[in-house]
């Protein structure tokens, strides 16, 4: 894809790319099989802290869609940092994105997952246009590291080397 | 793989491919990348509703595991259906199953995942046979879109186009 | 990668590749879609039973942290064991480790999950060096098959078959 492209489109739209978050233990931030790029799962950081911890739908350690969904969007902005980054500064081997799995922190009776992923999935098709487009999962999990809301895993179709 | 085989596999065993249904969000049925394609994550619909909302294991909001395993098989269904239809309306570059993830919506202490989760796996041994096989993880999480007690996320091996 | 070389590394850790474990269902230990090997949901046996089954963070049916890590480095064993099997009895086809879901069972408060993660992290960069490092996804989650606390799910970089 073309990278000056996407950053202009990033720019157009008042985003900037994060800079890409340095995993909180022992493995790396994206990992490479053939025509297949694995991103880590994203955890949401806004100036070394997790961006709105607490779980969607819980009366006691409340978070609105609305900031899951904000929350997961910048999770989704990071994982696009840190394929450029893993691509060599450049969206140029990007063909697109495959599949994005969102984790949500919830309370047993949340139902509404589609909306707050949405805050991924559309983050990444604003930025990537057709090529953003994806499979998708969505899950209410138990619990999420740091306390996070959200984690956003990305798997992105690239041009593998010869 | 052989379309007309799976079709009739399928007619034989009184099974017929459900509509392939639209994602409720900002994604696509399914990606392609190299020769990986992956099938967005399943909610067995039927009739425009959430098959046997609820959970397993849970007195109050309670889904049998017999429900469950229907509800599994239903949702496995669907993501062949859309893989079919992704790969332009026949399984013919149709490798086989890779790899299999079922979500369940659990209470914390249900154990038998792997009983509702063979509902899936077998759906898709039956239709494909050997080259329906698949590594599996079957996993208890907290809450699924819609109130769905089980989503399937699909990984297929296909021809990628030249 | 060599092969004898990684089995003296783990001879030398005084680490033994375990049994591959037999699906408790309708699954297989690994499946092959081009340069991408998928590993199904290791979920860590010792003697035929579950190792340290349980829930992190919950006073009631307790697993330490210790344990969850030293289950974690079991069940990731275990993927490398299914993972050689797989490829004919060998490491020879193996590239490197690519992505690894690491599915904790957790109490909802729970915010630890990297250090039990590196649990698994760790054993694959010990057996593997640097081709062991991974991207990988921490996830707290309701319930585990059998009761385990951790479930570890594995995808490998490998020599496709020309």
């Amino acid at each position: 894809m073309d990278d000056r492209e996407i950053l202009q489109r990033l720019t157009d739209l008042g985003i900037e790319l994060p800079p890409v978050p340095k995993p909180v233990a022992a493995y790396v931030p994206v990992r490479i099989a053939g025509d297949v790029a694995f991103v880590a799962g994203q955890v949401p950081m806004v100036d070394g802290r997790v961006m709105h911890p607490g779980r969607l739908g819980d009366p006691e350690y409340h978070v609105t869609p609305d900031e899951g969904t904000a929350a997961a969007g910048r999770a989704a902005l990071q994982a696009l940092a840190a394929l450029r980054d893993a691509l060599g500064g450049s969206f140029e081997r990007l063909r697109g994105i495959a599949q994005v799995t969102v984790y949500l922190a919830t309370a047993p009776d949340f139902i509404d997952h589609p909306t707050v992923a949405n805050g991924a999935s559309e983050v990444l098709v604003q930025a990537l246009g057709d090529a953003g487009t994806h499979a998708r999962a969505a899950i209410g999990v138990a619990s999420l590291p740091l306390g996070s809301c959200v984690e956003v895993a990305v798997t992105a179709a690239i041009v593998s080397r010869a």
